[in-house]
């Protein structure tokens, strides 16, 4: 699936919602789903991994639906190597 | 882009890194880009917002490769309308 595509799927299926929660409280919501991650980490069931990874991609490609951030593009600036050191594998020295 | 070409990427680019790190720490520079992602929801400028949701995507893909999970198949739960009540528009009268 394109980034794109499921930032579309993302607009047609809760786009009218988003937006009338707004992007405070969607945000509220982003960080549930991350909290949720956390947990399914700490219990380590792959099912239950998978499904929060996917909610916090739904969750933030909602958020970006909401305030005009297109994922492609965010997403093209790690196509290529590292964003800082332009290397694949990273050579970056400090973390 | 792919969703699983951005993983594959990242995968590419930091992989061995991340895997030195841990998913732990992995999972404590997702919440520091999370919490950047909210410093630029303040601010409002849409470069430093997209540069933001970049580094979200990058490490929940980090995080997706440290921990075996297929971020295709993790989107592919929104392709189709929302997982919960099967429709897009999303249906369900409760948040």
């Amino acid at each position: 699936m394109e980034i794109a595509e499921l930032q579309r799927a993302l607009r047609a299926t809760y786009f009218e919602r988003d937006t009338g929660r707004g992007s405070d409280a969607t945000f509220r919501w982003l960080t549930e789903e991350v909290g949720e991650l956390a947990r399914a980490l700490r219990h380590g069931k792959h099912e239950e991994l998978e499904l929060e990874f996917s909610d916090v991609l739904a969750w933030l490609a909602s958020l970006a639906n909401l305030t005009g951030v297109d994922l492609e593009r965010a997403a093209a600036r790690y196509a290529n190597g590292c964003p800082k050191c332009g290397a694949s594998p990273c050579r970056c020295t400090f973390e």
